[in-house]
């Protein structure tokens, strides 16, 4: 889990008790605002015993050897192990110990030792919930079933490859959230109203768009030089797709310039949806 | 995205100038750590300007003029929108600025004020690998198309319903890995090699496992009082997958006390595959 060429990058370790989740996702949000320098991640999960917190130490020390300077985040609950890995010759950014202990003082409690394996199986209702979810989602994607429609929490409208079944997937996952999503046809496209499958849910829907040229250029990767992928026939398409939104009130959004992290917080803000 | 019951939990808000999912996964897995206290969580995206903030900063004053004694969790990188926010009746967690002072100072240079969006489109070659391995372990699921199955990253082999198409879509989606997953029949089972469509990918081949009495429950969810459901069956599909994943080195994993989080990382270490 290295990159290519180390030696022009600088090492930035996330190194957790657990799956690295959490530290891969927030040590790399920190990084992203120093876009001029280059760093070479390596995430190092279940780091939880002694000799493996020194094996990590000493990789460190090796990189710091070549005049390196590595960098270490940390999500790692025993003190022992913190204790080891902060006496390495890394900066360290010990991402857990420092909050836990602002939450301790105002929470007026002590943190648990035992417990607090977020990404673990935790509340497990929630998770099989979200396992559900994503069943659910591929049960339900690009219209393939309209049996039990009437269980989505939302659902995502648009024609073809304007990024509905990432964003579903993303929602079903990371939210447990039920997601049908329904592609737009041609022949869907010219009437006034929503197609009748979705039209009782309308109040569920939320529609995608994305710019002509994107659209074409993911179009053509699918079916090189089709009618389908033409630009005229995706211009087309997404103006009568926006009509459709527009008259029926249905919400939207342009998934051209936006992520699926993006699209599905709008989402749920839209739809006043919880996890 | 407020709780049912909130007079009898804290408040925890989660508020950011992005998506927020920095801000709920690390504000929700310190609070894991104190396992005695209920918890209101309600996360507040893109909150972008002062007159937003504000708007944060009366919701808390609110609880607070309750007695309920709100906790805020921060992401948000314009100083004066922390200002307004740190200003507020809660107990302020500012999960980036402290780090990023610690990282200015190890690196020498300035947080750009400018980028930082992890979770947005960001490096869009990444973004757009992430966005066709979710499409081609749809592709691949559950059996699905042994066509392209070279372009795998890696083959998760499993009898029906032990846990393949939620890993497969974590690893996709987080992580952009090209995963293909192949359910384990009946027909499979009695023999002493790999089934002859991934025989050839054995070195990229990763068994799941349960137990019993969980498969058998998933089972009689989707089919009930069948015998595909019964306990002797579920004990004996699993007895014989285990085998033939003992007999061909294939590593493998019991899904039924990790996570799609953790199941993820385990693979990703024992596979050798990095995002």
């Amino acid at each position: 889990m290295t990159d290519r060429d180390p030696a022009a990058t600088r090492p930035a370790y996330f190194v957790s008790d657990s799956t690295g989740v959490t530290a891969e996702t927030l040590g790399s949000a920190l990084l992203a605002n120093f876009p001029g320098i280059r760093f070479s991640k390596q995430t190092i999960p279940f780091v939880a015993s002694e000799s493996e917190a020194r094996t990590v130490a000493a990789s460190i020390a090796a990189d710091a050897a070549e005049g390196r300077e590595p960098l270490l985040f940390i999500t790692v609950k025993q003190a022992a192990l913190r204790g080891i890995l902060s006496a390495s010759k890394a900066t360290v950014i010990d991402l857990l110990a420092g909050h836990l202990t602002e939450l301790e003082q105002a929470l007026g409690v002590t943190a648990s030792e035992q417990l607090g394996v977020y990404h673990g199986l935790g509340d497990t209702d929630r998770y099989f919930a979200r396992m559900r979810a994503v069943e659910y989602a591929i049960e339900h994607d690009d219209g393939q079933s309209y049996r039990a429609l009437d269980q989505a929490d939302v659902v995502i409208v648009a024609p073809s490859r304007c990024g509905k079944t990432p964003t579903t997937m993303y929602l079903a996952l990371q939210h447990g959230l039920r997601v049908a999503n329904y592609p737009l046809t041609e022949d869907d496209l010219p009437a006034e109203g929503l197609p009748r499958s979705i039209a009782k849910y309308r109040d569920r829907c939320f529609g995608l768009t994305t710019t002509p040229l994107r659209l074409s250029q993911v179009r053509h990767e699918r079916r090189p030089g089709s009618q389908y992928a033409s630009l005229e026939q995706c211009t087309l398409e997404l103006r009568r797709a926006e009509d459709l939104y527009r008259r029926n009130r249905v919400p939207f959004l342009n998934s051209s310039t936006k992520s699926v992290e993006e699209m599905s917080a709008v989402i749920m803000q839209t739809m006043k949806l919880r996890a």
